[in-house]
C-alpha cells in the first residue's frame, strides 16, 4: 500500500485525482493539504465526495507531508509547486508534479515564459516528462515525473509519430487548440464566469500561451530539430475535453492510409491512445484516460486530430499512469 | 427627446437596456455611471457595444446626474439605489429603479428581508410596482417606478387573474421556478462559475428567497387576502430565461377550458403577454418582452407555467415599457 | 463469472451499463443485440469503447441469447421487452429488465398508461421493484427484476422514509422535477435537437408522464395507503442529472432537524443514498451511483431535494446493484 | 411597402428572417410557404412569433407567388431553390436566394461539390455574391441576390483585405472555423442530437465541406489569382456564432499595427464590420448583424479573427441588408 499525499486539493485536477484514487487498490490517502481557513472536510469543498473518502485539507509543512505519504502529487500553481517539491524529493518522497515548473528544461526559458526565476533550477534538465507513450521507462525509474500540460499531451501524441518517421515537416507546424473551461481553473474570474463564456467560442492567449515551449521543446526532441509551433487556444462553452487540430506539411507525398498506418503502427502497443478513422468528438474520451487521434490528408497538407479529456489523460489520468510506472503497478491500474 | 442616463451600467440588465435604447427613437443615452476606475468606454466593458454608442463610463453625483438627464434608470444594487434615487426624485428627474428598493411598501418588511434599514422609507408605501399589466395608469402618471424582481414578473403575471377571479385558492400556493444565470449578476462567484454551474441544476436560497415578499405583497393587494407563496428558484445552465411552474388549489371546479379563458380575457389587450395553448419553454421568449402563460388541471390542481426571458421582461424591457408609459410613448416602442 | 447479454444495446443506458459491466470482474459480456443491419461492431455505434470491447450488435432470438447468457439486460422498450423477457425467464435465465414492463402490478393499470395489453401479464403482480433501498431482499431471490424509472427512483427515496415514518401526508404530494436530455433516449426528434432544447426549459407531459403510476403504486405500498402525487417533469438543458423537488404536508409539526433526521436513519447502511445538510446540485453526483437528498422546512410544507444521474442511479447503475444483489456480489462491485 | 414572401419558411433562417422583417417600416410579408400539410399557422411551427404574425404556411405554385409579392426570400435547400427561383425572376419578382445555388459561378464546379446539374446554369456567372462589403454597387442593381454562406462571409471578410493589399500570401490560407450547432439546421438527426453534440467538440466534412469552393471562388477574384484555402469546420456546443481562425504566411514583413490598420482602412466606412483590438468572443456579435474582425502576427505567421452570428450576418441579416440595397432603403434599416 502507498501512502498518498496531494498538496493543493481544492481545484479540479485534484478532485478527478481523488476520484481515481479512491478506486485504487495499492493507495492509501493520508493527507491532504490546501491553504483553507481551518480544517475543512475535504468534502465541503468537493461535494461529490461526500461519503467517499474522511479526509480533511490541512495545512502541512514537507516535514509533515514527508512523513505521512510514500509519494506525493503536487497540484500547486507554478512556482510554489517547485519550492515544496524541492524538499520532499530530497526528503526521498515520490512526486508527480502537475504544475509546468519542471516541464521546461532551461532556466532561462522558464524565466521568460513565466516571468520568474526557478526555485529548483538544477533539477529542471533531469525531470522527466511524464508522457508514457514517448518517456515510459525514464518515468518507471523516476523519483519525480513532470506531469504533462493538458494542450501538449494532445498536441505531442499527435504529431510525435508523423515528426519522428519524417512525414511532416517540423518548420511548418500550425496547432488550433479547442478546451473545454475546467482547463481554466476554480477561481472564479470574469472571463469563465458562466454568463459571459456559455454560448460563445474565443480564442486566448495567442502567441504566448506557456504550454508552446513544452510542446516545441519535446517535438524537438522527438525530431532531434529545432521545432517552433504556431499554437492558438480556444475556450469551448463545455466542461471538459480538449481538441487540437494540427495542420502540417507532408515531407514527400504520403498518402492518408501511410499517416493513418504510421499513426497506427507508433501507438499499436499503447493502451490509452486509440488511433481511429472516424473524426473524433471531445465525447469519445469524456471522463476516460483516451486520446483518440486520427488524420486527413487535404490538397498538400496532412491535418491530425486529437481529443482527450483534459482533466484525465490531460492531468489526473496521467498522473495515475506515471504514479502506476514509477511503483510498478499495472499502468492502467484504475484507469479506464 | 428625452435625456436618459444609467446608473450602474456595468451589469447585464445595463447592457439589455442600452441596447433597447438604442433602438428608441425618442431616447438620447447622456450619461452612464460606474465606480470603475478612470473613465472607460462602455464598449471596453460591454464589446457587444463596440461602434453602437459612444460613451463613457463616469463616476458622477446626483447634482451631474439632475443636470444631465431627464429620466434615470437606476441598476444600482439595493441600499445603493435608494440613496442615489432620492435626490434625483427631489430635482424633478424621473426614475426607473431596478433595484428592490421601492418595490415593498412596508419599510419593516424591507429591513427583514433586506438586513437594514431602508433609506428612503417614506416613499415606500407610494411607488408605484411598475407591471403594466397591473398598474398602468398609476404607472403613466408617476415620477418613480419600482421595476419589478424577474421571478415576481413570472410568478404575478401567472397567477394574478386566477386569484382575482378568485379560481384558486389564496392560501395553498406553491411556486417552482427555474432561471438561467445571467439573474446572478455579473460579478464572478463559484456558484456561477462556469465548470460548477454547467450541467447541473440545483435549487437556492430556499424558503429566504427575496423575491417571496414582493410577490406575496403584490398578490395579497391583487385578491385583497393575506396570500403567502412557498417559493423556490432554482438555477439551471443557460443563459436567460425564467420558467415558473405554479401549483395551486382550484376554487369549485373549474376547468382547464374555463382556466385558459381567465387567463385569455384577463390579457386580451396586453402586447406583451401571450396566453399560449402548448407548454412554452423559455426559448419562445428568449430575446423578446413577452411573457408566455398556460394552464392545465391535473387531478385536484391548477397548474400554471409561466416563461419570460428574466433580462427583458424580467429587467430591462419592462423598464422600457414603463419609461414609455410615463413618458406618453406607445408602450410598445423599442420593444419586441 | 456469470455471462452476461444485453438486449437493445445502442441507446444511452445500454451503454453506460457496458462501461460499468467492463469494470466488473465476474461478469463477461457474451452477447448484444440490436436491430442494426448487418453485424456493426458495438463501438461503431458507441465510439467510446473503441479499444475495450471486442463485440458485434447482432439479431440473436430467445434461445440463441439464452445458450449464451446466464443474465440479461433488456433495455427493449416496453412491450418489446416483455415479449422477449418473458421467454428468457421460461428458459431459466435471469433478467434485469430496464423498461417499464414489469414495473407495475396491475395489468388493467399498464394498459390504460401504457396504450396496449402487456404481453406476460401474469408475472407483473410478483416482480420485484428493483430499488434496493426498500427491496434488498426480495431482490436477491429474484430471477426477473424490473429496474426502477429514473424519475422514480429520486421520488421515491425521496419521500418514503418521511411517509413511512408518518412525517408528511400521503395525500397532498407535489413533486416538481428537472431532468437533463439524455432521459430521453437517443432517437432524434425536434424536442431533442441542439438548437430546439438547448438554452430553453420547459415542462412537458403534464398530468400524464408515465412514471406517475409507478411512483404512486411504491408510495402506496410503502405507506400502505393510496398515495396521488402530482408529478411534472421538465426538460433541462443538459446531458444528464435529475433533480426532484418535493412539497409535502408535514404531519404534526416535525422540525427541519427530524426531518433530516429521520431521513439520515433510514438511509444510515445504504452505499448509494447520501443525506447531505447542503442543497445538492446534480452535478454532485454525475457519473456515480449516489442519490443526494436533503430536506428543508417552509412554513407548513416539508421540501425534499433529490438529485441522481439519470443514467446511473436512474438506470445503468441501479441495474447493476440489482445484478449484484441477484448473484451474491458485494452490492457496490464495479460501482461508485 | 414592398410585399414579401419566404419560401421554406420552417428553418431557423427563416425564423430569424421573420423577426427583422416585422421590423422592418417597408415590409409587408404576404406569403409563407413550405411542404407542411394542411396550412398551419407559421405560430405552430415558430412558437416564438405567437401573438406577431398572422400568417399560414401555405403550398404555392410560382405564379401565386409571383402575384402577391414583390420579392422573394427563398430559404429552399439547394437544387429546389433554383428550380423555384428562375421562374419568379422571369415573372420579374426581385430574389434574394439564401441557398448556395446561384453563389458558384461555374456549372461545373456546381456539380461537382452539389452532386448534380444546376436547374438554371445560365444565370450562374452574372448572379450577384451579396457580401456587400465587396459587391454593394452591384447588388443595388441586381434582381437575384445569391445570399453568402455563413462560414465564408466570416472568412471572406477577415482575408479579402489583406489579399487586396497583398499583406498575406494567397497560396497558403488555412481556416479553422468553429459553429454554433443552429448552422446544422432544423431537422432533427444523431450528430445534432442535444445528448450527443452537448459537451463535445469536433472536427466535420473535413476536407470537402461545400464553403470551400464559395470561399475560394470569391478570395479568388478579390485577388485576381487563384486561391486555395484549407478550410476545417467544427460543430460547438451553443446554438450561434461562428469564429473563423485564419492562419496565412505575410509577404514582405507586415507589423501587427499595419495589418490592423489595413483591416481598419477597409472597413472604415462598414456599418457591419467591427475591426477590434481585443480577440472577440462569438457572443460580442450574438444577436446582431455585426462581424467582428482583428488580428495578430504570431513568428512568422498573420492570424485573423472573425466572428459573426451565422443566423444573421451570416444569414438572414445579411438578407436583409442585401433587400435594403436592392430596392433603395438605408441599407441599416431593421438590422442592428
Amino acid at each position: 500500500m502507498v501512502r498518498v499525499a496531494v498538496l493543493g486539493a481544492t481545484g479540479y485536477t485534484a478532485l478527478e485525482l481523488l476520484k481515481i484514487l479512491l478506486r485504487h487498490p495499492d493507495v492509501e490517502i493520508t493527507a491532504l493539504t490546501s491553504r483553507q481557513e481551518g480544517r475543512p472536510h475535504v468534502a465541503a469543498i468537493h461535494p461529490q465526495l461526500t461519503g467517499r473518502i474522511d479526509c480533511e485539507l490541512e495545512s502541512l509543512d514537507t516535514s509533515a507531508v514527508a512523513s505521512r505519504a510514500d509519494c506525493v502529487f503536487s497540484c500547486l500553481p507554478h512556482g510554489a509547486s517547485a519550492a515544496a517539491v524541492a524538499p520532499l524529493i530530497d526528503a526521498g518522497v515520490k512526486v508527480v508534479d502537475f504544475s509546468a515548473d519542471y516541464r521546461l528544461d532551461d532556466p532561462q526559458a522558464y524565466a521568460a515564459w513565466y516571468g520568474r526565476d526557478h526555485a529548483d533550477p538544477q533539477r529542471m534538465a533531469t525531470t522527466v516528462y511524464g508522457l508514457p507513450e514517448l518517456f515510459r521507462e525514464q518515468i518507471a525509474e523516476s523519483g519525480l515525473v513532470a506531469n504533462p500540460g493538458c494542450y501538449p499531451t494532445s498536441v505531442i501524441l499527435a504529431l510525435a509519430p508523423l515528426l519522428k518517421r519524417e512525414l511532416i515537416d517540423h518548420r511548418d507546424l500550425v496547432v488550433d487548440s479547442k478546451s473545454g473551461v475546467s482547463g481554466a481553473g476554480r477561481t472564479p474570474m470574469l472571463t469563465t464566469h458562466f454568463a459571459e463564456c456559455n454560448e460563445s467560442i474565443s480564442a486566448y492567449n495567442v502567441g504566448r500561451h506557456r504550454h508552446t515551449p513544452e510542446i516545441e521543446q519535446v517535438l524537438s526532441g522527438v525530431c532531434d530539430r529545432r521545432t517552433q509551433v504556431i499554437f492558438t487556444p480556444h475556450l469551448v462553452p463545455m466542461d471538459r475535453g480538449i481538441l487540437s487540430t494540427c495542420y502540417a506539411r507532408p515531407v514527400g507525398a504520403p498518402s492518408e492510409e501511410e499517416v493513418l498506418a504510421a499513426l497506427n503502427e507508433f501507438y499499436s502497443q499503447e493502451p490509452f491512445v486509440r488511433v481511429v478513422e472516424h473524426l473524433p468528438g471531445t465525447k469519445d474520451s469524456l471522463g476516460t484516460n483516451f486520446c483518440d487521434i486520427t488524420a486527413r490528408c487535404v490538397r498538400e497538407r496532412v491535418l491530425v486530430f486529437s481529443c482527450l479529456d483534459n482533466l484525465l489523460k490531460g492531468a489526473s489520468g496521467a498522473a495515475v499512469q506515471n504514479f502506476n510506472l514509477m511503483h510498478g503497478f499495472p499502468e492502467t491500474t484504475a484507469l479506464d
